[in-house]
């Protein structure tokens, strides 16, 4: 079991057709299990700020694999992880990066999504992971 | 007349029949004309080290709106252009990067293709490139 | 009295054996006087952006010669050095690293520890101290 | 079939032992299939800038599943691949970096090996490697 581009594409669709029901314009990317990129759509008219934001996204959700979320919730001041987004070139912390579990539930990979409020933002790279896991 | 993800996608489409023709596995980039990443793909087992190289082919070819071999000429030891690799966070001047026209002839964006020989890269890249120009 | 990879190994070996005991996975590495770095391992399925914040722990305790968490008291919104994360590349201020001492007291150098809870991350980064001091 | 922390140990030992047997001071860096660092050692009075380079050996090898030195034939001026060192952050395409394989062929990791002439550099990469293939 590993990420393929089949796969990525697939979640990319979904993550895609979330993004139209909600409304939102989005940036979504999927990396591989060694955080490597295998594919990315950046829907027209979507937040150019949000291209790098979804890679990073994915890439922290894989670094850590957990939502990345849950990261932000310890790396707030005071929190135990406090600027942990310094490291590994730079982490996005918010919701919107997810990983993805292969069919006997080791990671595979991830997914980042960018564009809208990071409860769409998470909802879109729910809809992608769902699509196949 | 811009890049719009539907012509993204069109010029991934086609360089990826292009690659499966050629018995390669690319990396394949399509930027913007502001040179903001628009789609990306890795095929499956393609060199982890294109995955940036194709970006920035397309990137480069954008910045100076000419094929990436073109600059590549003129940045050799005692060219005009010598090392300008070293801006932009890194260019890459050998082939496989391409501008993209748009109807009336203005860039729209570019593509940039990385995994094979630089023909080969290049033969990729101009395929998407021929699908939507 | 420096650091050696003789003392490097056996403080990564030492770090290794208690990250066991705790159940959990680690990437261990150490730093000579000069910050540069000396050893590394990650354990098999510990955390893949735990490889950098490790290596930055260490650092970021030989650059001050304290435990990082320690800076990370300092560096909140509001204190004396609120935002040091942004200096030397990035650092990490949260618990996990620490110096290390020769047998006359001076620094020689230092151990971060990166793939659990900042508690076990400092416990273990304390065997492999006292491994060596 | 992956890299493991045990087989990258057991390639930096051997490549140790090759050091030692060449007279040799080497910085010995592992990388997974994900180009992720495993493992390094500095050994005692190896050049301090060679622990970046023997890292980004590594990963030069992995990115392109080939030895560096094969990349650096390429990357000469007027070679088809010029200047390619400025992407993924930086290669390093002189000798000293080598693919690992698998028992089913596959590529599982790389070693890079800094410190002394690349033929050195290279040997010892190579006494890693044969432990572990």
């Amino acid at each position: 079991m590993s990420m393929t581009l089949e796969k990525a594409e697939a979640a990319v669709k979904a993550a895609k057709e979330k993004a139209v029901e909600l409304g939102t314009l989005m940036n979504i990317a999927i990396v591989d299990a060694g955080a490597n990129l295998t594919a990315f759509v950046h829907m027209d008219g979507a937040w150019l700020g949000s291209i790098d934001i979804s890679q990073k996204k994915a890439k922290t959700a894989r670094y850590f694999d957990m939502p990345t979320g849950e990261i932000g919730k310890l790396s707030q001041p005071g929190g135990s992880l406090y600027n942990i987004e310094h490291s590994n070139g730079g982490l996005i912390t918010f919701p919107g990066g997810i990983p993805i579990n292969g069919a006997d539930g080791t990671v595979i990979g991830a997914i980042g999504v960018s564009g809208s409020t990071v409860e769409n933002d998470h909802a879109v790279a729910q809809a992608g992971v769902d699509a196949i896991s």
